[in-house]
């Protein structure tokens, strides 16, 4: 049995970040906006993200409003300077009209790191901004993934990941902030998402030929988030036993036989992501609110 | 036959974009990025384009390269004080890191008005800019169909449309700025996406539970841009004979026999957006570049 249950690096960060906040004189504040009643999915992320803010400290507060009002409300939470961190509990309109949802967010609030001030950055692979050289805010998901490699020994001592990695998914959420991460970081990235692969290597992105089972067959690191029912399950004959796999969507993308086979396996990121969130809470406050 | 042809409409723009770029002297240059050769729509739309350009005297340059090179491309072409317009043709990923894109190109070379800065002043009805009051940018589809609702005399002498308009599309190209856009004015829109309708008037904006028949039957003007082939084509037996019918998708959304019932049918506004692709050039250039 070699699932790995990334509660203990969930745990390792809300431990440090319950600590600096309580060296803080005045309540870190998070907001999270449900505007979108109907989702179950988002009501249980919102339950997790209440539940890490009160285990580290973090005022969390819950507003709940019609989708027609959001874009107000968000500017009410931007302009409230008891407010540090802003997240949205996604799909509202379930169309393009989220993204721009996204991009109300002021960027100095935007926890989870999505809008696209904080994406620019990343894919320039700027991780310090302004004049004060303030740590960039990187997306939730995709830092997770970081952290749990890390916490794997993916990383060397100079924070290089030597590794090869094939990455299912390439949304602006997960799969191409994570490519672009690891990449930055010294890895090889197979990204795939329906239209093929692309290759990541350092500052250096292009298109690849290669085929799933080649990049799997080559792959130290699997990182799978694809959220239909149509993908082709990974199964053991197609990665090797030394490989860490890690899913990252929110139904099955390996087969259950696979995680007595391989190195460690991740099923799930979701209290990692939380804890991130929560980190990008106090980053926030620090570099802007304090 | 109530066939409008809007030849005119971008024609008398044109006139006027020719006298103004006339008198400028130097080359205004609007920059077309093609970064994904296998589309014809594309290869169409930068046709059209160039030839608008040639009309009115605008400098066209078109770019092509591999869609993996277009990021750095955008930040060459909006570092390069000679480029006045940007614009790419989509589908370029044909996922959210279009939008990515989309948001690349430096707000003051937007032509086509869709980055977040620009759809985010329309959305708040600012349509002045800056400390200088610059006229700001307004995506060329919405405004072309505002053009021909004003060549129709839709709009009365305080430049207001007291008129119910139905649109069918909500997407953050066309539908959506659309209904702002009109609503602003004073026009009541119902607007129609898979999801059902949205009410906007004024600043507001509201969830409706109008039919589609209600809203047809009570509309002076419908817009229709479904992309979709299941769409139930709109017919005379809908609409009213004062109807205003215009049709902004690339395929049909009203039956054929709907033409010669209505007031006006508009079979497609391709010539007017182009035309008001090469106003919004003239205009970036006038409000930032001389």
């Amino acid at each position: 049995m070699t699932l790995f249950k990334p509660d203990v690096v969930a745990q390792r960060y809300r431990d440090r970040i319950r600590e600096t906040v309580k060296q803080i004189d005045q309540p870190v504040k998070l907001v999270g906006f449900l505007a979108n009643s109907a989702s179950a999915p988002s009501r249980k992320y919102a339950k997790y993200t209440q539940r890490g803010c009160e285990d580290v400290g973090i005022l969390y507060e819950q507003r709940e409003c019609p989708r027609l009002k959001l874009e107000s409300e968000l500017a009410r939470a931007n302009a409230d300077p008891s407010v540090h961190g802003i997240m949205i509990y996604y799909p509202i309109f379930g169309t393009q009209q989220d993204t721009t949802l996204k991009n109300l967010i002021a960027p100095e609030k935007d926890v989870e790191g999505l809008s696209e001030r904080w994406l620019r950055n990343l894919y320039a692979n700027i991780r310090r901004v302004g004049p004060e050289q303030c740590k960039a805010v990187l997306p939730c998901t995709p830092l997770a993934v970081l952290k749990i490699l890390k916490y794997l020994d993916c990383f060397d001592a100079q924070s290089q990941i030597k590794k090869t990695v094939t990455i299912f998914n390439r949304s602006e959420v997960v799969g191409r902030p994570l490519a672009a991460l690891l990449a930055q970081d010294g890895a090889t990235v197979y990204s795939f998402d329906v239209d093929g692969p692309i290759l990541y290597h350092g500052d250096s992105i292009e298109e690849s030929s290669i085929s799933r089972q080649e990049a799997l067959q080559a792959s130290d690191i699997v990182v799978s988030g694809v959220p239909g029912r149509d993908f082709q399950l990974i199964d053991e004959t197609e990665v090797g036993p030394e490989t860490i796999c890690i899913n990252v969507a929110s139904i099955k993308n390996f087969e259950p036989s696979l995680r007595d086979y391989v190195s460690h396996f991740v099923a799930k990121v979701g209290q990692v992501t939380v804890a991130m969130c929560l980190r990008n809470t106090l980053r926030l406050y620090q570099n802007y609110h304090r």
